[in-house]
């Protein structure tokens, strides 16, 4: 990569940033068919006006075809001509940025991730839940941690008075800058986030994610049931719950008036935690703006929560139904986990098309069981995946896909699976076809995702009109061998020394496929093969 | 740390290194109990002479203590004082060399890991398996790479004339170099390796192990039944995979005469791909030597696998009863994967006390299953984490790890362990005691692998006398919070590049005990982590 561009939040001198190289997205070639990976090389340019995708051309193979690219479209490079351009008359043409992909470097541009599920409070607790399962691992480790981030509300009025992020404790603020600078360098360019349920931490998560950066949406999390919250941790009535939320919602439509970065989602934290009166007052909440708020729950995580669920709402058909009767199933809402989901409660959410986030490590790590996510997709529900830290012990999507997959491989052999599949051939559970290939789960982490959040014509790909969040990957060049390591290797072991290389645990030795160079990304890729990432045309983090 | 001790293979100017610090490793408080992580503070030295630890001193907190330590040893500090210490009259004290670990950095000296199942040819195709499962995976994926190893034997004769590991292809040099340097640098000591069928390469793979310093087992994989084995990669008769087995191993005793860093293992890569007089003959192989030697083969990976073996073997009783019929169940015999074996075949495998190598990963990659470790141990099975590259995509050992604890928390889940356990309380299978933890697979890394290559009172800890294959951990400083991340961020984002840190992905924030402190290096650490690795007292890896 020759330089990368500067920020697309200020103002600019330019009118394009021009992206040389190779581009590998995933496209869902036909309805009902599976999603694939799609490559191309060549350039492709963003308007830094708006930070959105405004062309492309498949065409540039060389320098020579670049060159006459720049001189066709009447371009002139700032960086390489900028003394010159005057002198040279250049002066009318239009003045753009280039960033290059290094192909020796095996650099390539992808869509950025989207995390449409993760509790940035609960970061301290990144590996830290021991044996537990949901509801002891809530009390055990997550409460407790989430209750630092601000003080209870006051229990005469229920209201917290303070509002302003810098009220939040130093700590907890570090923590949210943390999360966010963690996020970024695993390429997430957009997070569903959960926050507390204090209002003054809640703004200081949405001040630091609009001012770092990074697409977002931010909720406080809502949380007024004396029998299921603990007392140093909760809103003391529905009101309470509702108040407060609508305290941060103002505060983020103050701080991104258009919500260009920086959305409010309304989050009852999962039924279990809420009143009646709360869960109805917060599906009217989100109902009541136009367009319609984002509301972002749990559901079905845990078979004891299932328990748990069944005798709070004895009135209610299903989990699912509960949230349907408080209006908070809508094409807008996020539901995390899902993996007991019967099929009335499937297809209950594919009629509300409320949107599911597949949180693999997570569900992996609490036990909760293997969602079953080929069964959502065939019965027409909208996946993503979510981190779901710290129930997930990782803040990378790339480590949700990695767990996607091997969760899928393993769901054939789960006795729920069994129950309700014919055993195939192989003799395993059904005929296979459970499984997630790596380009499925890749489309989840990035279309998948964007669909998740209702933004699907905005995020996810390279299409004509769509926001540049983008991760720059590189795998590193290829292995040379020059000489035989049989050769010269003193006995001495003085020169045996590994200083291991700055691009991560991808190897590559020169016979893969392009198709298997990704595949080696996503299994053996970390934050070190994360160059850069943009969101909205915006460089917001980088790694030399 | 100061500096990092020199290395041991050569001649040394000093008799001891001292370590100092901080010392975690894994324990059995006492037969029966379940595994604990034990950790100290202080001073333990390592005879430059065999690499052995020697002493420790767990009063030694501060520099006043080692000051006392060191001169109520006689001891010299090569580094610090070589130059007075002539003049001082010091040269008839005892010479050391001192290694420190960093508190503030959060760094501890850890046992190296001991990955008991790896495939070293295969490390190419490392995240390259598709959706494919055992068999398929093999023919698709496996043979094809460890085929281009060298040439085919001469079909007339059988025999490959060539041993000398020259004759390896450069790129198979490259590639086993390259799985030296990248398993070392996940803090791997001692591995047990699958070659291929070249005599020549196995060679290069013992002699490169040899020279970089990593202590090894080294197999040359024998496969000689034409009726499973493809045509292209094959010995053409039992008498070849005996003859050049032995050409390997010794090839082994003339590199390494004392075996003290590399020996051979008798490798019949499984039972489908041998015929029965080649597994004869390599039982009795392994049989001649005294004591005898290392055996490795597969067992029970994949139901698929299962019906093989019955279809080849109809005259055995089990899978475990082909391989007991050679004689190739013995105390020095590591089984890999067992994970769908009969309560008969583990009451064999305990009684011939045969080692279970568990390779979580690769079970879950492939969709082989879960195997149950919890029942292996109940049954005082010996067991070891292996990678299984590349079945398993991961060189790590604490990969596998993390992955045996996930897949450990998915198992009561499944179906085969619901039919063989009533259900808990809890709903889930059993009482989820089937749960490793961190703790526990910690040991099945270090202590467990000890014992599954027959090593346990050499390696895996810090007992007297053990041999100081070691990894120094760092973890990195915790975060200082001093100053508000919401001050001082300019709006346009040229402030906001994030440049991470060179530690990984181990985040500490201060409120962490030790014990979290560890896990959080479990679930999220990496090779950057490992900041150097001793084998044998020889300093074989470090990190900048």
């Amino acid at each position: 990569m020759g330089s990368i561009a500067s920020d697309i939040g200020s103002q600019t001198d330019y009118a394009f940033t021009v992206y040389r190289g190779t581009f590998i997205q995933s496209v869902l070639p036909d309805a009902g068919s599976k999603p694939e990976l799609s490559r191309n090389q060549g350039a492709l340019w963003v308007s830094a006006a708006d930070g959105r995708i405004q062309g492309w051309d498949w065409q540039v193979t060389d320098d020579n075809g670049f060159a006459e690219l720049m001189s066709r479209s009447g371009w002139v490079d700032i960086d390489a001509v900028e003394a010159q351009a005057q002198a040279n008359g250049h002066a009318s043409k239009t003045r753009v940025k280039i960033v290059t992909a290094d192909e020796e470097q095996n650099e390539f541009f992808f869509p950025g991730f989207i995390d449409t599920h993760i509790h940035a409070p609960q970061y301290p607790n990144a590996g830290l839940f021991g044996s537990s399962t949901l509801l002891d691992w809530l009390e055990t480790y997550t409460f407790p941690v989430e209750s630092r981030f601000g003080s209870p509300p006051d229990p005469k009025t229920g209201h917290q008075t303070q509002t302003d992020p810098k009220e939040t404790p130093l700590l907890a603020q570090e923590i949210y800058d943390q999360v966010i600078s963690r996020t970024l360098s695993h390429g997430t360019t957009c997070a569903s986030y959960y926050a507390t349920n204090h209002v003054p931490a809640t703004n200081a998560l949405s001040t630091l994610c609009h001012t770092r950066g990074q697409r977002a949406f931010i909720g406080r999390a809502c949380m007024d049931n004396p029998d299921f919250c603990v007392d140093y941790y909760r809103d003391f009535s529905a009101d309470d719950s509702v108040h407060a939320t609508h305290q941060t919602i103002e505060f983020i439509h103050t701080l991104d008036p258009e919500g260009k970065l920086v959305k409010p989602i309304v989050t009852p934290r999962f039924a279990p935690s809420c009143t009646r009166p709360a869960l109805q007052s917060l599906g009217k909440l989100a109902a009541s703006y136009s367009p319609p708020l984002h509301i972002q729950t749990h559901i079905s995580e845990n078979i004891n929560e299932l328990a748990l669920v069944k005798e709070l709402f004895p009135e209610a058909d299903s989990y699912a139904a509960v949230y349907d009767k408080y209006n908070l199933l809508t094409p807008r809402t996020i539901l995390a986990h899902a993996v007991h989901l019967s099929a009335d409660e499937r297809a209950l959410i594919r009629m509300r098309e409320a949107k599911i986030s597949h949180c693999p490590a997570s569900n992996s790590a609490l036990g909760s069981g293997i969602c079953p996510v080929r069964t959502l997709l065939d019965d027409g529900i909208t996946v993503g995946l979510g981190t779901d830290v710290s129930g997930g012990y990782s803040p990378s999507i790339l480590e949700a896909v990695r767990q996607a997959c091997l969760a899928s491989r393993l769901l054939g052999q789960s006795a729920a699976w069994q129950r309700d599949h014919p055993r195939g051939a192989d003799g395993y559970g059904a005929d296979g076809r459970e499984k997630l290939s790596v380009q499925e789960s890749l489309y989840l982490a990035t279309r998948g995702g964007a669909a998740v959040v209702d933004m699907g014509s905005d995020l996810g790909g390279f299409d004509m009109g769509m926001l540049w969040d983008v991760q720059l990957i590189r795998l590193g060049e290829v292995k040379s061998v020059e000489k035989s390591p049989l050769d010269g290797v003193p006995g001495d072991g003085s020169a045996n020394l590994v200083q291991a290389g700055p691009v991560g645990n991808v190897d590559l030795f020169g016979t893969e496929t392009w198709d298997e160079k990704i595949q080696k990304w996503v299994w053996s890729g970390d934050d070190r093969n994360v160059k850069a990432v943009w969101v909205g045309g915006r460089l917001v983090h980088s790694r030399a």
